[in-house]
């Protein structure tokens, strides 16, 4: 058999996206997303504990690399600079042109559950929590560190909404630095 | 029988809190927050949906007041200025000293529980988009709405947090207004 996708835990992923997609979450069984994965419902349960994880994967890889990149800023680098770095990086690293058809379905899917909402607010919610930490180590002192940090979530909610309704016009890292200099140009102009 | 409070609903949200509090919101039933209030469970239902309903009461009130204050403000003020604004007269609406103890044990039974925090945080969401939707009704365009919106409930999240710990020294208007130059300092500075 040509797999093709390289790991059962991606199949799953893009299975279930594209069946939610497809035919509404609260339709779609795992036995559904395991069978046009090409897996047992058991390999299912083996990468996520329910059919609502399988669209939050990997949230605390990207919040390690996020803090990671804020912590290794320059130490001339602004807060708000040195989040906006670690913004364009992850874009860079996880949100590709070619990631942009699964990011839509997804977002769609999310937008349609309060339920999914709520799972994705609370995934963004820490990663502000893990900006705010990586700037106090900078010595950045509250609350301007957290008032950063949810205002760089902010931005990056906003321009992912754009880049997945975009259709890949501008990559996400671009769609991120303009987002940034409307924040501040309506921030800084009260 | 003396009431003590004068209406049901609110004795039943007092008493929730107290036990949540207390005792744990896992390990507290609707029967003892009945009891306590000194009423019948069937009560209860007629006020709140779930156990966790009785934690997130009047949101809508609430939303509505700030997207109403938005769009009340005088034309010459600024995005940020109409959002402080509305968050200032909700402070003294809502938020007055007397309701500080109970947003204290609200806060932390919130904080306590991953499943609370969802519902929270969707609640907080929903005031950005109302908060951006009466922006946009004011001329404002997007991005910059949206973001403006979501930067203002930062403030608020965070000036809350603030006020609840701190032994009510201080009004929460007044921390929400430090709150508002601490962001304008963080962001603008980069």
């Amino acid at each position: 058999m040509v797999r093709w996708e390289p790991d059962a835990q991606g199949r799953l992923r893009l299975a279930a996206v594209a069946l939610f997609a497809e035919n509404g979450y609260e339709q779609t069984t795992v036995a559904q997303i395991a069978a046009r994965a090409g897996v047992t419902e058991r390999t299912f349960f083996r990468y996520f504990a329910d059919k609502r994880e399988v669209l939050f994967p990997g949230g605390h890889d990207l919040e390690t690399f996020l803090a990671g990149h804020v912590a290794a800023a320059p130490p001339s680098a602004t807060p708000l600079t040195a989040i906006a770095g670690a913004l364009e990086a992850a874009a860079a690293a996880f949100f590709t042109a070619e990631h942009q058809v699964m990011s839509r379905q997804r977002h769609l899917v999310i937008s349609s559950s309060p339920d999914l909402q709520e799972r994705e607010l609370l995934k963004l919610a820490s990663f502000a929590a893990a900006f705010a930490a990586a700037l106090r180590e900078r010595g950045v002192s509250e609350p301007g560190a957290s008032l950063v940090a949810e205002s760089g979530v902010a931005v990056f909610k906003t321009a992912f909404a754009r880049w997945v309704a975009d259709d890949a016009r501008q990559g996400l890292a671009g769609i991120i630095e303009e987002t940034l200099a409307e924040l501040k140009a309506v921030v800084c102009a009260s």
